[in-house]
């Protein structure tokens, strides 16, 4: 099992935090660090490659065949070198992902990483008008550092297991000293529904925690950009293999 | 593969008696597990870790993620030090379980440890009012000790393959030399029951046998905060990989 | 990825002829096998053991839990040494599968085993009033030595893949020099239908190919009561993992 | 995991050009590549074997029974050494099939490979009457020496992710410094329909590149053959594992 970094472009980072946005449930996490991307105009520096994520090549949009990847990007804003991760896949199984975190977190280690941000979504069996986010982690301070109308950090029996790199990351990486918290932004649990509106609220978030002044105004159309790019690669993919669905605890069951 | 044990507090056990409560059908094993530990005060003795337990965090009562660990409980009990082998998961496949076991049985050797009680569920096709306790393992004279009004110990023909570590514990330690016996519950065989009223009468069977001393009149109230619980997290990870269904035996066929 | 071969009992073989019975479409080739032992009252002589059989205990007759096991019996009939493979599982996947497979040719290279007759079932969509035995095999000389009435030879277009150990062990045999045939007995397709009527063709064939002399008229009621052993223990297994059903070409199909 | 090359017939290649044909949607690839290996005479040069394959042999023309295999076949056309890669199985999982095609392409960079073409279909909801062939792949260039009435090379947003060997070759191979193109032809996704028509529409076109001066008038009465062949062949292999549907991109969703 081997996950190769490939550094695309030198860059000395200083004490960055990481912003996680890989494909999960409605792809919110994912909706929401592309945006982040574009509209920050990050620029990618790392690479990741490996024989554990699907055996499969998308097509881009000069009509090019690429093997799936997972990529770093890169953006000074205020105070803070940001990093965003981000996919169009998860590694293949359960080993894999664990396997991915940790190759992950030695880099970030290196990179003496401040904090680790993962964001993710919560499919709920219907349509939210107001898409609440839930705010959990490994370190009670950085929890505690999220506020606001729609954030809630009573997660305990309402959130369910998170899967993949978006949990396991911050699962693993208090071992590695660095505080994590997870981002989860309400969607509609339909496997093909985009968590647009989930979305939105934690690009809000962050904009204001980071400074990042992004022009909200386009957030609309920009939205509508990247939801149609990624409704053409995702749903084609069929489900995502990694991130199983999970649905938010439910006080009643049978007996 | 990979399964490490963290001594997180120094206990020096004399001839132990493991207990054991992984998920399983109706978690009726681990019902009565957590409820024992609970009553009894047991504190956490092991952690083990490993990346071929599933790849998702979970929410603790802090609103903090934790990765997926099983865990050793002690409590010294009458004669007896009794250890308990509990946790939210199984080892993710076949070839996991039967390392975890291994590694487990070789650290119970090195404790000398005295016997082994796995404690699973039988699912029936409808609730069982009064349910059985069948109990097997791989010792004539150890199942011979188990004796009361609800316990079977006619289990060939009737009781199905035992999956995971609740089978393969006690099928892998005869060749340690320890023996092994497996207490299982009747219960509802739908995915979503919790096999309360299963456990209840494992927890009799060992309250007695270990003099538990449990005070069984809050047998109830405090099962009702287990389920609670175990509802609360079990049902959302959705159907344990590991541990297969099985069903009672039934005499026809088709043919 | 291991298999263990142990020696339970000491015996010289000459030449011997090994044949296959292991769990597969209507357990046809485990009945014949098993009641071939029964019957000419075989010796085990090898037990195999490995981590790649599935993780769960069965219940045997003295209310017991056994781990997974493959077998090897050993009987002389007539001028033939007899050996027969049995067992209530296959290997968990493909690659042990074939691991399993090549541990076993080595074995029987080592005892320079003369032939390999591998049994299995073909599902029908109905149950055959007079089931067929298909005979195929990696040796044209081997396969035209079975003949009779209710004997096939024209298994192109007509026997589908032939999967698992039943399969695998004469694809590979002819590599380490050991001609192999198939002997796969008709019978109905439905996951929970014993195929004694097939193994009865394939029993009678061996039968008189070998001078077993066994006691035909015993032949129903022995099988009566295997019928009954196999159904407790394999229908409880739900559906075997390995080998997957297969049927017979068709030469419609759509377009 | 060994994926073994054997030569079985010495042959010096000059600056080949591969045309993969492996199992996929409709068998679009298969069909076309055994459809110009049988019209061309071409000659098997290297055999690959695999404990990586299924576990399961087939029944060949000789009523014999074969191991999976996949294929070089070789054939001297015009100005170029054209060979082909062709079998009834994909290696069996995502990891294999990545090894699968890095050690193929360490041996079409040792013989010098000038051009990989990977040949398969797009599964649509109904049967197309003339169905298109896409064009992608790794290299601009290569991809423009495509052209014709049927070709459509705007494939991004339309053509989803590409499965298996025919995709991770060309994901690959420009690692290697080899261009490659995928052909994709239009068939109807249905499981078991043969994409005869699409197989055509990429023979017309590789017939015409490469001056394989195919009777065309054959090709229907061959293709009838092939398709006889192939239908009991893979029909009865059931859904191969390995390679995914896809399907063509859509630009509704729920949202």
């Amino acid at each position: 099992m081997v996950f190769t970094l490939i550094e695309v472009k030198k860059k000395k980072l200083t004490n960055p935090i990481l912003i996680e946005g890989l494909p999960g449930i409605g792809n919110v996490g994912k909706i929401a660090a592309d945006f982040m991307i574009d509209s920050l105009n990050a620029q990618k520096i790392i690479e990741i490659h490996s024989y554990n994520f699907p055996h499969a090549v998308l097509i881009d949009e000069d009509n090019l065949v690429q093997l799936p990847v997972i990529e770093i990007y890169y953006k000074h804003v205020g105070k803070h070198d940001l990093i965003f991760l981000i996919g169009d896949i998860q590694p293949i199984d359960e080993e894999s992902s664990y396997e991915f975190c940790e190759v992950l977190l030695k880099f970030l280690k290196s990179v003496k990483c401040k904090e680790i941000i993962t964001l993710g979504g919560i499919g709920l069996h219907q349509i939210p008008n107001s898409p609440k986010v839930f705010v959990t982690g490994n370190d009670k301070k950085a929890i505690s550092s999220f506020n606001g109308k729609n954030i809630s950090k009573e997660t305990y029996n309402v959130v369910g297991p998170i899967v993949g790199v978006t949990g396991l990351l911050i699962g693993l990486s208090i071992r590695w000293g660095i505080p994590g918290v997870a981002l989860l932004g309400e969607t509609y649990g339909h496997p093909q529904y985009l968590g647009i509106k989930g979305a939105r609220e934690i690009i809000m978030i962050l904009n204001k925690r980071y400074g990042m002044n992004l022009q909200l105004k386009e957030l609309n159309s920009e939205i509508s950009n990247i939801e149609k790019e990624i409704s053409s690669k995702l749903k084609q993919l069929g489900p995502v293999k990694s991130p199983k669905k999970w649905s938010p605890s439910e006080t009643s069951y049978i007996g």
